[in-house]
């Protein structure tokens, strides 16, 4: 489900370097398709035409956005585009990606992340007279390059060297005139990997857009690499690969999609595992088990497999409504679950239920569907939940409510389980996150879970 | 899955008569969303204020047709709304519901089905002057009922003899200034039920409608029956219920939503029954059993229930690709699938599947999804379709191909499972569309497999 | 000005049948522009491809409605254009030309005027058990010619006999599979004109529209005239022409362009009379004539041939306001004038101005421009208008106010003087309307001033 | 007329500081229409409310851009607007106003002119690490500012500092959180002036924006200074007062609307003056003088009024046209003008005429509208031009084809009179131009005629 008390990843990224010389413009449209559960708010792509810029961006989701039209006049061989999540009334002008003129000619960003030492990097260059026509953090990672590169001897050089300065998370692709390059930040928050088709490189934040363009995997990106791209040579710049990563765990749990590989490990597969820690810390007898659609479904069949319960269906997705259904009244406000999700009355009359979901935010949401499922007759609704509860607010790019917001900050486990009107309640065992299935050579943040920030960050006031 | 090489359905209709007084337009609104899947192309709601009609109808989606302004205009208490599925290039003209003004005030018709004697009704209209102003079977009923009503003493006597003239399939709302009725062709071809939301009654072609609204099912209305709602009082008019019904059995094997309840019948039932009979008439050795998404998947699981082989997913479907998807060059027009589907590597790598889908209809989407499989790796798979090959074409209402584009009449099943790409493919045997779970009292059409009509027919040249 | 309380005349008419077979659609939306001076609430053009009918119609402008990819849709080499002007908050519906299916194929009609007995013919036919889709009187005309067309031999037999029905003005446009043809009521209420471009037929309500086609002009449709276009021939019936003609005088002296001639007289040249003969019957002292912009200007310019004072211009008129002018408050709403009109302060200071108008209808305008023209200075300004007061309501086809509505049924012309705030005021007399140069031989309608109406109409309760 | 083969002005700007608190934007709205002239590409306006900024801008007019949605989301009781003029297929971030973040809060500048040193400052900007996403001199201005700013102790005082560093000429308006500022360059190029509504200042390119508002003229910002607007105070900066004015003749022939007074000169008036000069230089005999509508009547006024001969209309001109005009083929790009101006048949059969137009760029649009006067009979066209020969450059913010585009620069008088088809053809003396009526004690720029500019440029390749 994508239902407003979600967790929000913040964007998708992906850049293609045709060595043809190819038009990019159709082949990045496709792999924002596959990168769209990243972001709906806005998305964009700009292309290099032998150093001429061209861009298209604006507010909407990639089949609104673009057509053959404007499809058509983003000439060029190099190219990157974005897909972003955003707070509800951002201007415009935060689109991406950030198209800019410098010193040694364009320079275009497009970033997934959080840099938590924003403030302090603007203030910086605000009283150095820079200005700014956006919020993002993008426009100022854009100033702090071309600072650099005014004393750098090349644009990779600058890039490497504000990677000193930046703090937090930051998976992003900078094309400049000849060059196309993938940078991700020493710990490594969130995913970028290397694709191929033919033999042009591509970048993109999940496998599943390699997928979608028909290329082939060749690695991720590193935690702290700089990866460049000049025609058919790639080049790696490690400097910077010194630090333990600290990879987002919830990027398995519910951001990336579930045919994405991410640092060496199937999406799919952590979800599968994640189900059957769930059926043995917490079994409950039942007639079937049911996933939330989509957020729940992997969980639920893992859980399934595990306890040698049924899987089955409980609940029908409409699969039509998009971002603009409009709400007439406070009991239509309540009623827009009904028109998302409908119970199938047959399957669940008179049955004991499990029911998986990845997290609970505000649990509203959770307690409309429960109500649903009672309401056609089930008889017990044990609801099971994949991940630990949020406690902790993400510094790193995930659009958490605050403390105050969080439910399970202001309420106990019994006290949430009557609340969403369930018969039983329980979550994955923090101690299990550790067991879904991840590298052990490899570092994760859980923070939202535990409060152990991998990097130093401002407290919450 | 809904790409093009399926069978179409042509509409959904829905009626709603608010006692209270209130505007029913965003009830409307949402119940539309839920019929959603029976028309894509089109979509309208007309509202009686007393009489005078307002009317909203455009090519598109209901989330794209409706806004808040324009529902907001759409005063009345007494409302009916469409949605259709057309063939490419209609004329906008014909979007439904259709509003007149004839002798006795307005008239708005929707319907869903289609007249098989449409030509000969419409010939002899125009020879004694009538003018048609759009291509739809609901012109022609609309001209009759107006001439009807010339010599009957009410609307409702005037649409019963109509029903006299009417061949061929029709469930269809009527609206006269004061009244709101439910029509349904003697043969019940297609759905179309009763629900109530406080003391307020609704009409609606599927029961999922009546849940999004948050209404009580009542009743189907009968095949051969009209039903009359002046306010508070439901009347039935049953002079035309003396023949035996022939419900489309395709509306429980593809068009219906799983959580509706057609004459009595889960749609959810009969399909998990499907891959039960499905899996005790074709068996075969493999490690998981998927359906393609979303139609094949409660097949699936029957087959999985009845095998006792695990119930698995093996395709990701991407939730954010609509109607507009852009196609560059004719590589990219094979590609579409790629973008809607992938492959979920790590699930089926190295595994012998069992695939399940509702119907072939041309046979390409099905190629390209196997092939998609065995490039992530999938050792076997084995196509099980839940219904017999289609071998007829549909006069009532269903956009199959001609004859000769339907693959299953130019084709052994031997050939088609080569071009398709398949290890082994096995159809439900006709025999067993009788055991899916239907209602022993009630007759249902499966001419497309059969090729005997429940009613006479003008055969294909 | 286009403000309004001005009189709206309801609709301009474009046929164009090229024999070389090229499509129309340019060419129509070409002369379309020109008589968008005739209706500026919808447009449409419907063409025909060998008995095909296409179209494309909206409101909005015919910049708006059309745009190179649906002018590019409209295939066919015979083709009809409408433009409307249309009461607030019509439906779409009553876009023309109307387009329809009968029983010879397509017809499709573009209709300017207005039907004195259409509710007795729309009430006759929906007795018989007809049915409309508008609120048009172009629909009740199809049908009686779709009916005719049972028992005659031909279109134009079928259209003749109509015209035995038809009371009040109608200059229409007529298309069948294969014939183009003009129709005019046989008092010439409005316009209609034959062109010629190469070997191919225009039919135009205007002449500038054949101008800015490139095409020559051949002659007017003669009041109760149908002309037949077929390929190179053009056939006259004029059966119907023997009435004395009442074309609408107000067509020459504020519907029509002035650089179109209309049945033998230049409306510019009878507009230049006029102003003489307003300086005649109503001189005065001043330091020069102005027109308000811009149906004023050609009255003001022969005002100033006649009294030999200087013409000159008073007002600016902004050439970007269209129709969509937002009025946020109460306020804004009265300063829509100063947004639409300025005074030339250098032009206007100090002078005693003579200013000139071709009606009032309530007089709030005209009082908003004098009091401008006041402000930056004007020592006097002496409003002349070039028509007679209008006392009368019109029934074919102009949109005049009701009898309440205007200003000279309930003021005299003193007390119309005090309320626009003019020093002094004077009408064109009414028994100078027949000496503007219209034709001896000819017939004018000048009921509005009058009462005296060409034909019997059912008085205004 | 607004032709392509004009010269185009940049652009037109406008600020309101309502000191009542009262939202502005709808005010602007108003007042941008009255400068819409100034430039139809782009549009937009920027709200300060408390130091919050709103702003909506996008390419279109000022009645494509605006509605009634997003004027109300324009809170705030200071605001810019401006109005731009753009080279086809700018980017849609050239559009102005220009709304930025800086050390001191935010910063909005919407600008007029052009700095003729752009390059190197930007390229000193760059070389310091500037970043530019617009290829505007405004963004560069804007950088100019905030840099100065980390020095000076006010906005203002930064604003002053880098007057010293602009070159060429701009009329520009600043806003702070708290303060609006109209700054004009030294030598005045291009207008700008101050108004006062009630308590509350405006700014404005143009006094018929003034008018528009219904607010009274207060008086020039002078060549050289600051004004400055801090609630109910005008505090006026004077320091670069000190340059001696060259105010851009073009203003008055041709850019500014007729009803503006300039720098204490009424553009009306000399544009009388103008024609009465031309009437002297160039007499010929003739029936009348008549203007190309509507560039060149006030100068055929003027012509009429020395000349004694009458003044008449010749050409109607189609008030409907838009920027958006289809041309299918090349005959119809020819043809554009035909849609736009039509001769007046009986006006100009026979007669000997006298037209007058501002000006000659590229001379085809000239000998399309001679050929249409010809074709309705015209015996006779004397063409008079009210300005004397484009012949070199513009480097001030006027877009005037290069050198060799210039048709003055290729040819003669008497062989551009036989390219247009003239009987005879003069323009205005060179001389004759500081005789139209402007000031003596200021100075005027008349460099594309005489090629002395006021200050230093480079010259063209």
């Amino acid at each position: 489900m994508n239902f407003s008390d979600k967790a929000h990843e913040e964007c998708g990224v992906l850049g293609f370097y045709d060595v043809d010389g190819h038009s990019v413009a159709h082949e990045i449209y496709h792999g924002l398709y596959a990168l769209q559960h990243r972001g709906q708010e806005s998305c964009g792509i700009a292309t290099n035409d032998d150093g001429r810029i061209h861009q298209v961006k604006d507010k909407g989701m990639v089949n609104e956005v673009f057509n053959e039209t404007n499809l058509g006049s983003l000439v060029g061989n190099i190219g990157v585009g974005h897909v972003r999540y955003a707070r509800s009334n951002e201007p415009r002008e935060n689109a991406q990606p950030l198209v800019s003129r410098y010193c040694k000619g364009s320079l275009t960003l497009a970033h997934n992340g959080s840099i938590t030492n924003v403030d302090s990097l603007r203030e910086h260059l605000e009283s150095n007279g820079a200005i700014f026509q956006s919020t993002n953090d993008t426009e100022v990672i854009m100033h702090l390059i071309a600072i650099a590169r005014t004393t750098s001897h090349s644009v990779e050089a600058a890039a490497l060297s504000v990677m000193d300065k930046l703090e937090g998370a930051y998976s992003m692709i900078l094309m400049s005139p000849r060059k196309l390059m993938g940078i991700r930040d020493p710990q490594g928050f969130h995913p970028l990997c290397i694709g191929k088709k033919g033999n042009s490189y591509i970048l993109a934040s999940e496998t599943c857009a390699l997928d979608t363009m028909r290329a082939e995997f060749v690695r991720d990106v590193e935690p702290g690499e700089i990866v460049l791209i000049e025609g058919t040579k790639l080049t790696s710049i490690k400097d910077k690969c010194n630090k333990k990563p600290s990879l987002c765990v919830f990027e398995y749990m519910y951001f990336a999609r579930p045919d994405s590989v991410i640092d060496g490990v199937s999406v799919y597969e952590t979800r599968i595992n994640t189900g059957k820690l769930l059926a043995k810390a917490a079994p409950v007898q039942a007639d079937f088990v049911m996933g939330v659609p989509d957020s729940g479904l992997n969980f639920a069949q893992g859980y399934a497999m595990e306890s040698g319960i049924p899987y089955g269906e409980g609940l029908i997705r409409n699969r039509y409504t998009g971002r603009t259904f409009i709400k007439h009244t406070q009991a239509e406000r309540v009623a827009a679950v009904n028109i998302k999700l409908n119970a199938l009355a047959s399957a669940v009359n008179g049955k004991r239920i499990i029911m998986v979901d990845d997290s609970i935010v505000r649990g509203t949401t959770c307690a409309n569907i429960i109500k649903m499922l009672k309401d056609k007759g089930a008889k017990e609704v044990h609801l099971r939940i994949a991940s630990p509860p949020f406690l902790f607010p993400c510094y790193f790019g995930t659009d958490i409510p605050s403390k105050k917001e969080l439910i399970a900050n202001r309420y106990s486990v019994e006290e949430i389980r009557k609340l969403v009107g369930a018969d039983s309640l329980a979550y994955l065992p923090v101690t299990d996150v550790n067991n879904i299935g991840l590298r052990k050579d490899f570092g994760y943040c859980s923070a939202c879970f535990t409060g152990k920030y991998p990097i130093k960050v401002k407290a919450e006031d």
